[in-house]
């Protein structure tokens, strides 16, 4: 039995760079003769115009019956008047939420290749390697009550509920420690357990796991603390753990310090390893179509979906490793471009062409 | 009748900051002759210690009766362990709430002899000026119901709740159009429309307000792409407005830009202009007591209390003027000190004598 790969090209440049990180997928099935199959499905804006809804049905039985999903990217212009239960995120969000992948690993690299791309000075950027492990179900993104109501004055008020139980704390952590044990055995938890109760439990229950492993070092910091932290001195981090709204301001803040999003992939996981795979850019509807897209991060979102998903580990160093090796060939394209001498512009087309051939 | 302050020196660093402050304070009220007083009372760790609470009913007496209000720092180790109610940030938070301070107006400048301060590089950052109004007295840091409950299964589950009422989003929409009209008229708000509701009917009440501002030019972005735009391009922004939790991020952020946040004042006002001054940096409890702490950020903080709230432009140009002078003479206290020729490291006490003797 073939391991089964759910394809959700999506929105914007998600085709174009998806079709990059399948042919690379192509070539290490081949290469490695892996059991492996994948079909493609719709999902966000796509799936908005041939099916009226940003999740269809078949989409959701197709990614449950899958055993990993590859996403590009959703959303775009075109859908942004909709209303918010219609729009392409709500296909993105439902599949988080129907899959239970709670657990959202982020990586914020940089590859020495292209230390410039940074706006920081380098001595302060160089070597950074900072994983983000971001709560991805719970929180204020699906917490309840939430909505728009009028009140007895006339006037009308919107509000959403942050919220977290001790159970969905606790196997978050449990993500977060194992990650660390495997890196640099030290760990962040950021919270505003100052001001907001729901992350006072957070912080209690982070303790508790700690318990569990010794050989790490847990420490805690508050969220505006963490975001002022990754701008002055981000390599104090190896992993940091938060929540689902925290998660998504400090992992962009935090992949935006190594100057290239082009290049970084994520994971999102559920208890028993599924996963749903993508890059952490979005899906840059201004280019999209131009062949000018990045689609590195798509295809390291298939060497970490090889890795964590299907159990494959050596093919998926060979995808890192190949990727090292077109940045050290001088390719680059147009979001990664600097000017440097031994390098060149390439199209979204050759850079995955060139990531083949060196497998 | 002369004008009430009500100087709160607060913990940590927050006395020897506010002693230099209240120096160039008493320098100016000589030199321009101006009608105001000031008076100490207590908040926030030493307002524990000394009446058992962070914000005793008499300093709030004094801080309602009060113009203005000049605030230290508050919060340390020693009041860490205290449950959340009784802590020094309530003391904080109280008088933000008692005295509606709602409109909170944070700048992030760097000052061209400090571009080296900055972990980013020269081109990013030089002549960055950003003002982020930040919304103090809603969102989710007093939203209401919040608390730990037990759930019927016997885990507990911590809560919040972010809310925004139309009034509340039009009264900081108003500000910030305001300070935009006398910048370079251009706004940009920030919120998190493809996810929250709260902030779908903020992105909606902004629209409205626009209405009567047509020389500023407002535009929408998420969080986290403003996360990361700060990191990107900072230059692009303004004026940024945003909501309670969303500004504490950012404006923590951003300040972190400029690499000296021992620089920067900021205002909190209510709806008559009246304000509490504070600097954004917070209690430094391992460096109080030492003298080396800057007090500039105080200082300066002094001067927008003077134009924002006591009707004194004048001696708050000049304070600006003298805090300029003496980092122009090279002043540097520990923070911010590089080790660049013609530039030597000062005291806390020695920075505060320089900017009353530059005046
Ligand atoms: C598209 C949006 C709903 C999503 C999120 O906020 O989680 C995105 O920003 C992300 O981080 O994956
Ligand atoms: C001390 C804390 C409660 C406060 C806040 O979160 O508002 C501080 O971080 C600030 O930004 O003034």
């Amino acid at each position: 039995m073939s391991k089964q790969i759910l394809v959700l090209p999506g929105d914007g440049i998600g085709p174009e760079i998806v079709t990059e990180a399948i042919k690379v997928l192509a070539a290490v099935k081949d290469k490695f003769q892996l059991a492996i199959d994948w079909q493609e499905g719709l999902v966000g804006g796509v799936a908005i115009d041939a099916e009226g809804v940003p999740l269809p049905e078949s989409t959701l039985a197709q990614a449950k019956a899958a055993d990993a999903i590859l996403l590009g990217a959703v959303g775009g212009p075109k859908w942004d008047q909709l209303e918010m239960a219609k729009r392409p995120e709500k296909g993105l969000l439902g599949l988080r939420a129907e899959l239970q992948l709670f657990g959202n690993l982020r990586p914020a690299i940089l590859y020495p290749q292209l230390a410039n791309a940074s706006t920081l000075k380098p001595e302060v950027v160089a070597g950074l390697d900072i994983l983000i492990v971001r709560e991805l179900t719970g929180g204020i993104y699906f917490g309840q009550p939430r909505g728009i109501k009028t009140l007895d004055n006339g006037e009308r008020q919107g509000f959403n509920t942050y919220v977290y139980s001790e159970s969905e704390i606790r196997r978050i952590a449990k993500v977060a420690f194992e990650a660390a044990q495997k890196r640099q055995g030290k760990l962040c938890s950021v919270d505003k357990a100052n001001v907001l109760e729901a992350t006072v439990l957070w912080r209690e229950v982070m303790e508790e796991v700690a318990k569990d492993y010794p050989d790490v070092e847990l420490s805690h910091m508050y969220v505006d603390n963490a975001a002022m932290q990754l701008v002055r001195a981000p390599k104090q981090f190896d992993v940091i753990v938060t929540g689902n709204m925290f998660g998504d301001i400090l992992s962009d803040a935090a992949a935006m310090l190594t100057g290239s999003i082009g290049m970084l992939p994520s994971a999102s996981l559920n208890a028993e390893g599924k996963g749903m795979y993508e890059p952490i850019h979005g899906s840059a509807p201004d280019i999209a179509g131009k062949e000018v897209a990045n689609p590195l991060a798509t295809i390291l979102s298939i060497a970490m979906m090889l890795r964590y998903s299907l159990g494959y580990p050596e093919p998926a160093d060979a995808i890192e490793a190949a990727v090292k090796q077109v940045l050290a060939d001088g390719l680059r394209t147009a979001d990664i471009y600097t000017e440097e001498t031994d390098t060149r512009q390439v199209s979204t087309k050759a850079m995955g062409d060139a990531v083949v051939a060196a497998l």
